[in-house]
Order: C-alpha cells, then structure tokens, then sequence
C-alpha cells in the first residue's frame, strides 16, 4: 500500500545528484512552474529559472557525496520530504565543502518533482 | 492575502530553541499525534514519543544558534518548509557542533505545529 519513501528518497538523490554533476542543465525534468529553489542567498521559481542558475554556477566539475540523507513522507498524499547533508568538490580543489540541502519530492505519475529545494554551504 | 512565510519561520525557529534551550519538556505543544522526529538515527512519531526522546537527551545545559535560516511555502494550502543551520553548545564544552535542521509547519487556527521534524549533526 504505502510507498517505501526511503527508498524513493534515495533514488532520487543519487539520480539528482549524478545528473547534477555529469550535466546539471538536463536537471529540469525534476521541476515544474511552482517549483522554488533557494541556492545560498538566491531565491528562483520556476524550472527554467531553476536551471538557468544551477548552469551559471561558477564551477565546471562538480562531485556531491552524500553524508547523511533522512526522509520523512510529507503528507498523507504521498510527498516525500528530504533531508541530505553532504560534501561538495569544486573543480580543482583540494577539500570538499560541507553542504545541507532539502527536497521536497511531489508525486506525479510515476515519478515525483521537486516542489521545494533548499541548499546551503556550512561554513565553519 | 498571503502568510509572510519568512516571518513565521524566523519567529517559530526563535521560541522553538530558546523553549528548547530553556526547558524542552515543553515543546510538545508544538507537535502533534502525527508529528514525526527524526533525531541522528532515532526516528519518533507522536508529541509525546517526540518530548521523551529530547527531553532524555544526554546533556544539561544546551544552546542553539542559528547560523542560516531559508524558508519557502510548502504548499499553496499555508505550510511552510524551513531549513536551519546553526551551532549547538553543549553543557560546558568550549567547541560547538555544526547541525541542520528541517521544519515542515502546518497551519492550525492562528498557529502552526510541527509535521516534520528532522535533525542531523555535521560531522566533520
């Protein structure tokens, strides 16, 4: 009956998180018009917005590693709520940075979007 | 018309760690029978389930800062999602821990209560 939410949850980030950082402008399909993405201090809605500041980001090779993820089901509707904090390799750099990020995964068909994003660098 | 999610956000997060950093047997009217917490890899549901577990947790004195504080709507139907960074001083060590935090508020009559609750320290 009910969805295994942990296992969507870890799907889906281990999916994001290769596409972000194989070709992070095909990231799109995984929002729609509503969707919101807070990136740092930048507020976007919209997938196209979305993708067009995730593109710009200043780096060219990018790997995530997830540390932690925890999910949670959202609602009785089947949303998915995702907590991930990990680390982030920039381009030639040495250390990672300590990130944490939030998803929140809406079911539509098949498959879910992401309604809201919220990423943040930790610094220390 | 619309709720200003931001301040609700800020304001729940400010008396949610001072009730916490004061007396956090207190918090559970803040969450309800459906309310989920998952705290490191302890996962609880209900606001008395919730309450026994902070309330057992092993230290005295405590004391969160925030450190960044993101939110969006969650829904068009009111609830907010909200992402908190901060440090967390325990009894009389010197050096905090980094954690992120993740409140899911749902709307209830003038007040919100907490639907997801997800808690991780950032380990280094």
């Amino acid at each position: 009956m009910s969805v295994d939410f942990n296992t969507v949850a870890k799907e889906f980030c281990n999916f994001y998180y290769q596409q972000f950082d194989s070709d992070r402008s095909q990231l799109g399909n995984l929002y729609r018009d509503q969707s919101m993405l807070t990136f740092e201090t930048s507020q976007l809605q919209g997938a196209k917005s979305i993708v067009e500041k995730l593109v710009e980001l200043p780096f060219q090779k990018v790997a995530h590693r997830i540390s932690t993820l925890d999910a949670q089901p959202g609602s009785p509707s089947g949303d998915i709520l995702v907590m991930v904090t990990g680390e982030l390799l920039i381009d030639d750099e040495q250390n990672p940075q300590r990130y944490s990020q939030v998803f929140h995964l809406i079911p539509d068909g098949n498959s879910y979007y992401v309604f809201n994003d919220i990423f943040r660098l930790n610094y220390s």
